[in-house]
């Protein structure tokens, strides 16, 4: 197929193709992509009902048929993507164009190697497109001020993670040394996954400190995970008071044409011109 | 019975008898209300005893009776409520005219059908009324100002809980094929109940990664279910504070227009004029 | 002993005495505070440790010296305070009055009835006083912010907890009647046990839900406790920001000596003179 | 070696040394760092490694070999430390000083002692030395924010950290009394541990109340725990929101002295003149 340079346009045909397919502010276009969402959350309800034993058990035929027909239809959709775009193979590389040919694959695969449709499960991460539908709504502003407050906070989320991640090896490992084997902490790594079950108050139970000594320092990990639990809290907090802040304030300056004033601005902040 | 059309009076005991039952602005209003909560949360604790069986094996007989007095009660409440109304078609259909209905008619199925006595528990809806009784106290405004900033919060809350839908999904699934059934991960519907329990910290133990590889992914999901617990809670907080922030300040200066004086001011204390 | 009338002064010495043990102002105040509350601490110590068997086994004989040490020290204390005040009913019927002779009873009723010296864990509760101490530090100002904030998000609070639970009873109802007794869900009050167990995403794991439909509803309280989490701390966090930013004034008004104005303030907010 | 005295500069050599190995703004400082840092987290990973019996079994020669690597890599490192530095003494005795050494003996010490070499974990505890390479990065000012906002709130946590642990030993003492050693709650300790296990909400299900009211006390444990979360949640909030805020706007107007601009404001945004 033709690879079209820079600034070619594309055929007429697959400019429109182009449109309905991978764009969302035509009313084709959206029609598309709900129709999308809809098919490919069938299809994943389909792969996990058929999951569950008893129900493969008594439906596995029609479910065989579901699948076989959210197969051929994400086929062809495939195609068209490919057909579509300026550069296949760019689109066919991508992450989401991996997606998208691994959650048809296994279909085939499972032609010659029985028990390969358990991978049609990847077909749930096509449902991430799902978020593109946001765009079409009035839903953007909203998603845009939660996603500006996430990239704001992300540095200081960072270095908590980091810390975080220190503070369980470092407690895993005195776990380890006090409790050893017979408690059920059999070595580093797994004294480690059980410093993250407590700390993140999850608390499974299926390792817990035997020793009187193991449950004092259990304990004080537990108070410091009640406790640290404010800080990713108060860092997107204040960073997210700080985007709804400024949510509101959508005037362009007139002469710079520069956005992002606060709400009480009178002049513009980049060239001095009154908003 | 009569159906009002829009403009027409009631008649005046049917009018006396709807400012009793449906508001709660009048001293008789209130008494009925606070009544009605009483007995509401009697005949619920009644219906709770009766199903804990040491209880119903000594005092089965009294709860029988208790059970009874309640059910005709409430009856002959709902036959008020359907007389005071304008439009008694449109009660009875409505949320709590249905919730009013089922909460009595239990009592009169089990008479026929031994054990139909157990869906009296729908009872316990009908305490939603007491949400009512909030509106007669000082509790208005600060209820108010909850919903605001709920209100205000629900599309951020909408895409929130989208992403975590997905989110659980996704890593239930990948679970599913790492852990298998044999590690008690028997389906993908379980494997998603798995990952939201871990996901929420609630941690039950029922169903716990055995292996290495699935004991790493669970520690992520944990550390990220800590992480954006976060999102929520700044979403909310900073519309609160945005809500708070304008219960107390809406008087703007006479003399220099400027706002957010406290509610107990009485000068501006920008410059010093009386507010 | 003597009762003293409203404006009658006590007697020096016993003046001297409440002066000492009642309040923290005097460095003797504050010595005699300071060593209760070690002598507390140690007490307390030691009954904690006296419940491990271990323990009581091998050092029961030094345990029980200490324990009468400090029960003789406490009854002392005790006898002082009622000779101090000026009222002595009237302390000695007050709550921590309550607890000082609570403190001190069951060594004696443990010499005629074998067991009561298990009681003496109420000494626990004497460690209130320990807030009293905080009065002395320059963390008065610091814990006052707290109240503050608390105190104003108290009603707001309360609303929160009585949604909380109904929402319980309601879930707790709807698992008893889809679990029931041959799934661990014996009766409504422990169906309701559970809900908060796992609203409040503790999740012990000594009743989990094992039909399909009770997952998905088990699932559904997990996400909502998850999700309302943001409701208290958002209350407490906007009522904090409030107070914390108030903290900063502590600027009396040089005409009306009224204080609690805000940092920008320049003028009195109650009788508009320049600050 | 010589030890220096206060003005006198070191000789150039260590002076180098000292730079390279003690600072981290020269490109060889952040070199040296850098590396440090790798070869922590590879020595730290091989004594993970080492402890799960399966590859121990298998790969033991190896990860022996990688031990004596790292160990005697980290003894020359130490030595380089002690030339450096102007006072010897000082290092060896500070805290990260005796890591250090710490982190190198247990593997001498397992040639005599078989089994010492376990105590290698401590090497975990120089990964805190990463937060040095924070240094070099733009992450700086964020950690500088975070640990503003610990600092300010530092006396509020200690206040409430106090609280939650008078609360823990009343419910636990409360909770020893009523269920008692027969439900698990064998000493008062042990039921303190329960406590702390429910009001962070880990729930490890180890410990679970058995009888009616001992239930009962756990729900209002966890409800209590579940809403003061809110507490530290806002008391770090509270001060983040200052930290950030002052994070941007430290410069005035020149025209009208007003403050509060952005970072990326060349204009003022109340009175237009230039920044």
């Amino acid at each position: 197929m033709k690879i079209y340079s820079q600034g070619e346009p594309l055929a007429p045909w697959r400019e429109k193709l182009h449109e309905i397919i991978f764009e969302a502010d035509t009313p084709a276009g959206k029609r598309f992509d709900v129709l999308l969402i809809v098919a490919i959350t069938l299809s994943v309800i389909a792969v996990m009902l058929d999951s569950v034993e008893v129900i493969r058990f008594q439906y596995g035929g029609i479910l065989d048929v579901i699948e076989w027909f959210f197969t051929i239809m994400f086929a062809c959709e495939y195609i068209l993507r490919l057909l579509s775009v300026r550069n296949p193979r760019l689109y066919a590389l991508s992450v989401l164009g991996i997606v998208d040919l691994m959650s048809i694959l296994p279909s085939f695969i499972a032609l010659y190697y029985v028990g390969a449709e358990t991978f049609l499960v990847v077909r749930v991460l096509r449902v991430l497109r799902i978020f593109r539908v946001f765009k079409l709504a009035e839903y953007l502003g909203e998603a845009n001020t939660l996603m500006i407050a996430l990239k704001a906070s992300q540095k200081k989320i960072t270095i908590f993670l980091y810390s975080i991640f220190i503070f369980v090896v470092v407690f895993g490992s005195v776990m380890y040394l006090i409790e050893g084997a017979e408690n059920g902490f059999t070595s580093i790594p797994k004294s480690v996954y059980w410093a993250i079950v407590t700390l993140t108050t999850v608390g499974y139970g299926d390792m817990v400190p035997q020793t009187q000594i193991g449950q004092m320092i259990a304990a004080t990990v537990m108070i410091l995970g009640y406790a640290i639990i404010a800080v990713p809290t108060g860092i997107y907090s204040a960073e997210l008071a700080r985007a709804v802040k400024s949510e509101v304030s959508n005037v362009a300056c007139q002469n710079c044409s520069e956005e992002g004033h606060d709400v009480d601005a009178e002049y513009c902040k980049y060239c001095g011109a009154i908003l």
